[in-house]
This record gives structure tokens, sequence and C-alpha cells, in this order.
């Protein structure tokens, strides 16, 4: 079989279209943001990406129907000011390096088709503790990208993140800077311990001004609420028992 | 060389065949219900497929000949209201996720050169826990099927698997529905830890509803009985003194 | 670059020869087994293997000049009842199943396009304990085969090796069988924790006997001894307090 | 996409150059003394390597511009006695045995494209203590060029290093001699814990009067000073508190 099937159900005629990448990574913060931003603007699926670089796996619905783990690609048509977009979201990243560009690379050729004029990807930058303000850090294909990104609030902050970026997000730019597609990251902030709307909202924040987007976040909000009540419940549940003698101690 | 031979030794014209996968997986369910409806319908074996994606290892039978691990195609014939069948069975699933997928879809080959009309796949569903009473979880590429299925004592549960159907059992439902094949997986509950003759004995049980074939379960049966008494003694060395000390007081 | 590179600096006209292969494996035994028959022989090296699919690694003579890891075939010419042979010998095996496969599969060709007459693969029998006098068991694509070998002291023992035959060793034997290339395996038995010369002289006796080849014996005999040294002193080194203790107490 | 991908600016027309070859390895002795002699030589990058065999990163500049994780390729034009140089550098080799050979294999055809006439492979050789005077340790593809090499103060050692050399220091011989390419592997000393800027002048101090560079070492004695103040400071932290006391016990 082909490395990689798209299955297009529909061939859109967009305007110089922006991508917006948001798969599975740290904290499911570029996830979480792209299927948000998908809901918002009830984009419409028209392609689905089969893979023999994801793995061997089908998913179930509610009803017991199943269906091929995937990459999809929606797109929005743009209003006013806002532009066309293209957005890919999915269940997997490739599952090796291989995989890796080979998949990234297929969705620059499929953007190149699109006439897409710029992509944003979303990723998390995991730093091992729990944040309540999570920054948005960037990274771009030019300096003047990250001007321009700097004006709209993202943070570029020297050996931040110090190791690159690992997966679609840093391939996409990676292989758009070859290609003459500009393109740029942006990261919110997350511990990297648990799925996180709050880094999610932060960088979909950053990105709906970008693009001119009204964003509704009470989903979001509503989602990092409840993660928030469990891992509350972890810490309690985990705080050893003379800590807490000793609290009381401290109260009484 | 290629990447899977299929060396067939015959080539029977059939009449709309259903195909059974059931390869080896969680609690060998698929496999030991496969191989049983083999036995019982004295099928025929027509093809073997070899594959790079398969381990590199030789078999040997009783004699000392040797024979390469394989995956193996047999056709029973229908008979009154039973449909001609293709039974898939093997010694392994591929070893990588690009192995499976490559299988699975030259599977789907064959089946559709055989204008195969359905493809049932068996598998177990591990609960992580002994269980009496298996019940038989399922899975399909339609409303409709789920359906018919229903009608048929499966149990479709919101939820479960949770995690999907990884390997060939998935793909092939997978792949089918991209291909317009009609396929469904039956799930025999086990605990996973065991080879488990009892799932087998469950998903058959329905399967042969299905396929209006008639089976006899007693080999199965001591199968299960043998498994048993091993479990029980492994049972009873594992469980610790005390425990037992404890018994005796609760009964004295 | 090609998967496999061979480097032939000759192409010896041999008359229906045997492929005799001893690659690493457990115990080394096929491997010391084939290079001392070289070695007795004065075989001459015609062919150098490379590939992608063995380490990426370079040997250092005592010199310091270097060679890239290979495959290498040798052949002998036959005299009297002695069939000319080639014997294949090297560094590695394939590092992953395709790699056994492709590589297995191109030996095949090569043996096929020589003309070869019947192949032996020489490996380890482990049992997980110190042996004195290994048996050889045997494998093999035919039945005939399998009683030509029985006459000539090969061990058939059913079950054993219960799980089958991995590596060159197997799949020579099992590709062979699909092309129609008559092979035989022969194992050592050995403990599988040592380099084992005397596994490799059990093997050597029987395919000395087989292939009608006059073979001095003392070089591996020393070998072994050595070996049965090292392993002596280990032993000693591990044995524990207590248990001298109580030696000394059953002597006393 | 293509497995390698080089991105050249500029088609430098150099005669019969020198290939120097320093990537990430043991101690990254090998990559701090090819990017010292980039330094030295004010040598100009020429073309970018890009590879699916490299992992799927981008790295960030100061600024937040992105570049592909990439080899690259220098030249610097000679003087006087000193030839041509192409010197190789990068962040990472390939990450399996096979993109090792592929981008070696690939990396050769680029020199013998450029007409180089030697290839000099720089790495490190680790002994697992530190070592205050690191030897040069060498491997080549001729027993001339490893006489050539002892007359330039290069150690060659029986037995050392015992296990052969692994990666693109050893492949670019392995595959280089199978070619016809001349080719020397120099190895420094060095303990394999640490980036090693001592074991880098070491091989610089040798490269340097092979190639007849003038090389001003002072920044590379500085890291070498920084990764000395850490080490000792790593030790003194390490040193078991009981160990002190009894030293003070010593000196009082």
């Amino acid at each position: 079989m082909d490395e990689i099937i798209m299955i297009a159900s529909e061939r859109p005629e967009l305007n110089e279209p922006i991508l917006v990448e948001g798969l599975p990574g740290v904290g499911n913060v570029g996830k979480l943001a792209a299927e948000h931003l998908v809901d918002q603007l009830k984009a419409t699926k028209f392609a689905e990406i089969h893979s023999k670089y994801f793995p061997p796996q089908v998913l179930l619905d509610d009803e017991g129907v199943i269906r091929l783990v995937s990459n999809d690609l929606y797109y929005a048509r743009g209003e006013g000011e806002r532009p066309d977009l293209i957005i890919l979201v999915g269940d997997y990243q490739g599952l090796t390096p291989e995989g890796q560009y080979e998949l990234s690379d297929f969705m620059l050729k499929v953007a190149v088709d699109n006439r897409v004029r710029r992509v944003y990807t979303l990723g998390g930058y995991g730093i091992g503790r729990m944040v309540d303000n999570p920054r948005v850090l960037g990274a771009a294909t030019s300096v003047q990208l990250v001007e321009e990104m700097k004006e709209n609030g993202v943070v570029f902050s020297k050996g931040e993140p110090g190791s690159g970026i690992v997966g679609a997000s840093g391939l996409l730019l990676g292989l758009g800077k070859i290609r003459g597609v500009e393109a740029v990251c942006l990261m919110g902030e997350t511990s990297g311990y648990f799925v996180d709307p709050k880094g999610a909202e932060a960088v979909l924040r950053i990105l709906s001004t970008l693009l001119k987007v009204e964003v509704d976040f009470s989903a979001l909000q509503d989602k990092a609420q409840q993660i928030d009540v469990i891992t509350s419940k972890l810490k309690e549940a985990e705080e050893p028992q003379e800590k807490r003698r000793e609290d009381l101690g401290y109260i009484g």
C-alpha cells in the first residue's frame, strides 16, 4: 500500500488559506487548541489521511462503528478580515522519525497545492511544573515573522525551548523553510504532566488575534476547570501525612 | 525479496465467500476460535503467506521437518444456508506497524480478488481479571452491521474497548471500510493472562450462529478445562500463607 | 546505496557444490565450526558481502588497517569423495527481521547461481546448563533428509528446539524449502553462556562425516580447554562460602 | 520525500581537496575539532544536508528563527602547502544503522564528485577514566597510510579500539576502502563522560600538522578549562563524607 493515503471528500477552492496544525503532543496543547478552533468555526472536514506510519489501530464511536486512525483536514472560509483556513488535527503523529518526515512533507505538499500562504503550528512547551499564566513561546522561519509575532504578544526567549522543537510542529517549519513556505510555531507553556486546556487557551488567544477569529473560550475553560479539580485531588492524595499534620499545627 | 509472498497450491472458485480472520493476539482467542473452525469444517489449505514482516524463524514438525512461519488461508465450501468460507490463521502478526498495514492490505486484496462479501475478525478483549461467562463485544464498519450483530447477541458497549482495536483484527475493518468491504470484529472477553479457549468458545458460538455452521465445542471445552486446572494450581501456589491460615481460622 | 553489496574477487567454477553456513549465534557454535572448516580446508575467499542490515562498523586488523563488517564466501574444491564446498562465515547476522530475510534470500540466490545442491546451516542449541557430551540436533526441509541425517548420528527429538530456529540458520532452510533447495540445520548443544568450541566440534564431527572431509580438531579442542579453565574459575568464584563449608563437612 | 536532501548554495571549484569529518560522537571530540577547524580557517558553508534519518527536529537561533537539523559542508581554499579542504560537521549522525550507511555513502559520493583525494574522520576513543594527556589513536584504509600516520605521531596499538569504530567515522573508511577512497580515522582519547575539548585539541594538533594548517588552540583550551572546573566540582560533591573525614584524620 502507499505509505500515505489521502481520501478527499471535497476539493474546496480556497483563497490563499492559512494552515493551522494541531496534532497530539506535549500536554496535547496543540490538539486541543486546533480542535477548539474547528468547533468554533464549524469547519468542514474535507480529507482524511491514513498512513502505515500511524499505529495499526481503529477507534470506535459510541455506536460501535470503527474508523481507522487518521489525520484530518478541515476548512473554514474567511469572513471580513478573517482569512480562509485549513486546519489539520488528528489522532497521532508519525511513530518513527522517517514517518514524521514523510508525513510533514506530505502535509506541506497539500499546503502548496492549496496555495497556503502561511502555516501556524500549535504545540505545548513542557516546563515540568504547574503554571497559572502560561506564556506563549514562538519560533518562526524568518526574522520578519519573529518581529510580527512579538508585536502580537508571542514571547521569544533566548534558549527556550533549548532542545528545539520535535515532531510535526517543528518539521512543518523546518521543511517549510526549505520549500519557501513561511511558518510559525506557537507553544503554550504547560507542565507536561496533564492534558492542558489552559495552555491551549493561551495559544488560541494569540492565534485568534492573528487570524481575526472570534473565539468563545468557555468550553476550553470548563475543561481546564475539570483538570484543575482532578489535579488538586491528586495533590492532596500525594501530600505526605506528616506534612498535613505540620500544617494543622501551623493553623492551630 | 518481495515484502509479502503468497504461495497458492490451489485457486478455489468460491461463491461470494465470507472471510474469517483469527491470528494470534490477546489470549489467543481469535486464533483458537479460527483454528477450531478450520478443524470442524475440515477446511482445505490453499495458500501460504510469508513475509519479512514476520519473525525470521522456522518451526519444526514432530518429524524434524521445518516450515517457514506463515499466515495460511483455508477454504470450506458452503452447504445449505452455510456460505462459502475463507479462514485466515497463522503463526504471527506483522512485527511492526508498517508490517501490520502491509499485511492487512494484502489480505484485503486477496479478499477482494476472491469476491469476499464480508469479513469477520476474531479477537480477545483483555479485562485483566478471570471471567466465567465471557461476553462477546463487537465493532463494525457500519451502523447497519452493528444492528445486525446486536440481534445475534453481540454486545456493543460504549467505551469498550476504550483504546480501540490494535492489529489485524482492527486494520481489516479500518482498511476494509476505506475499500468498501464490510467487516465485523468479534472480541471475546478474556483475562489476557492465559491462552483462553473459553473466550474462543464464546466468540465461536456467536460466529457459528451468524454463519449457520454446526460446531462441536468439546475439544475447545477440554482445552479450557486443562487451562482451568493449571490456573487454579497457580492460584493456590500464589495464595499467601497468612491468607490460608486466616481461612482456616474462619472455617474453624 | 544497494541494500546488499557483494564484491567478488573471483568467480570459481564449482561442481554442484554444498553450501555450509556458520554465522554468529548461540554460543557461536556455527561460526566456530565453519571457520574451523575454512582453516582445515585452506578454503579461498572469493566474495565479501556488505549490507546496511549489518552494524555501521569497521573492524581493525593488528596493523590498524580497517575492514567493513561483512559476511564472506569461501570455496574449497572437492577431492575424491569430498564435494566442492562454499562456506559462508561472517561478523554479524542481519540486525532486523527484514534484514535477516533479505540477507538469507540473497545468499540463496548466490547459492542457486552457483548450482548449490544442498545447504548445511550450523548453529547452537542453547539448553541453559553446561553439557559435557553435546548432542547434535537436526532439522531439515524434507523427511528423506531427516532420515539421511539420523543415519549419520544427528538427533531428531520431538519438541526440540521447541521454539523453532531463528536467524540465518533457520531462514536458509525456510526460504530454501520454498525455492526447492534442500537444506539441513545441525545444532550443537551448548549452555548458551559462553563461546562454545565443544559444541562446534560436535557439529563439525557430524558434518565432516557427511562431507567426507578429514578434520584435525586439535585447535578447537585447545580453545575448548581454555574456555573450560575460565568457566571453572568462574564457578569457584561464584560458589557460595557456606556451600564449600558444607562440602568440607561432608568430606570430613 | 528523498531520503537525503542536499541544498547547495554554491559549487566551489576545489583542487583535489581533503575531506575532514567531525560529527557528534564519543566526547564530541570529532565535532569539537572539526568545528574549531571551521572557525580557524573561516571556512565557507556551501551545502546543507537534511535527511529522514536524522531526528524530526528543528533548532532555534538566538532570535527565534528555526533551522532543520542538518549536516553541513564547508570549504576552505588552500594556501601555500595547505591543501583545499572540505569540512563536514553537523547536529546528528544517522539514527539507525541503515541511516548511517545511507548518509556515509552519500557523503562519499559528494567527496568523489569533488575529487576528494583523502578523507580524515575525527572521533573520540572512550576509555572510561579521566585522561590528562590524551593519545591520538589511528585506523586507516591501507598499511601505507598507517605508516604515514605513525610518522606523524598517531598511535596504532594492537587491539585498540577492540570493538572497531562505529558510526560515520568508521563507515567513511569502510565504504571508502570499497570505493578506492583513501581514508584515515584519528581518535582522541577521552573519558567518554563529558564533552572533551582536550581530546579535540589532541586530534587537531595531529591533523593540523598533517594538513599544514596553523591553528590557534586558545578557544579550545578555554573550553577545556571550563569543563575541568565543572568536573572537579562534581568530583568534590560526589566524594563521600566519610572519605573526607578520613582525609582530615590523615592530614591531622
